[in-house]
């Protein structure tokens, strides 16, 4: 699993990482400020785990500030991610309405036919 | 991992995968149409693992007909992923306008110091 948009999905299939994502979503924060929410429920080894996942896959950014590292949402990949849902969605979406138009098609024809047999 | 999205992006984290949820989205196919594209590179038991995988996570799903059991996309968690990432995509691009307002005011901050320096 080594190509980007692979390590993109893995890395969003965890709700842990998914709301550490959203947090960041409204703003930087380091990583004490990050795993606080999560400490209740689990070690904190296990949240900078999860924070180490999301920064290989490139979805989070610590900034260079050597006293502070605040920890960003970088949103490259998350778009890429996006995109290729997004492109999917359509040819589901144009699939689902080729089989609508084909039914009332269908439907037309077999009224048509009825129509007939009555004249 | 035993939420729906997180089950959804696990599936989608994996090339094979993504690629025959891109072939089920431009119409409907059996296991063995489905399969024969990736069938140079793995087994086919390998292959059916892999949509076994987006079956169980309700991406796929097969036709009642006993003689033809056609695979049909399944839209609707699709659709809920692509949701998720459209909130954070949202969330992220307005933290970047937040930004961009905020150093668009400090550089006019900036320029008023300099007039006023000037008069």
């Amino acid at each position: 699993m080594h190509d980007p948009l692979s390590r993109t999905f893995a890395a969003l299939a965890d709700p842990t990482r998914r709301a550490m994502l959203a947090r960041l979503s409204s703003g930087e924060a380091n990583v004490s400020e990050l795993a606080q929410p999560f400490l209740k429920n689990m070690s904190l080894p296990a949240v900078t785990k999860h924070l180490k996942v999301l920064e290989n896959a490139g979805l989070v950014t610590k900034g260079r500030n050597a006293q502070w590292r605040p920890c960003r949402i970088n949103g490259e990949p998350l778009r890429e991610a996006g995109d290729w849902m997004e492109l999917h969605r359509i040819a589901w979406e144009e699939q689902l309405d080729r089989l609508g138009a084909y039914l009332k098609l269908k439907s037309k024809g077999a009224a048509h036919g009825r129509k007939k047999q009555v004249q």
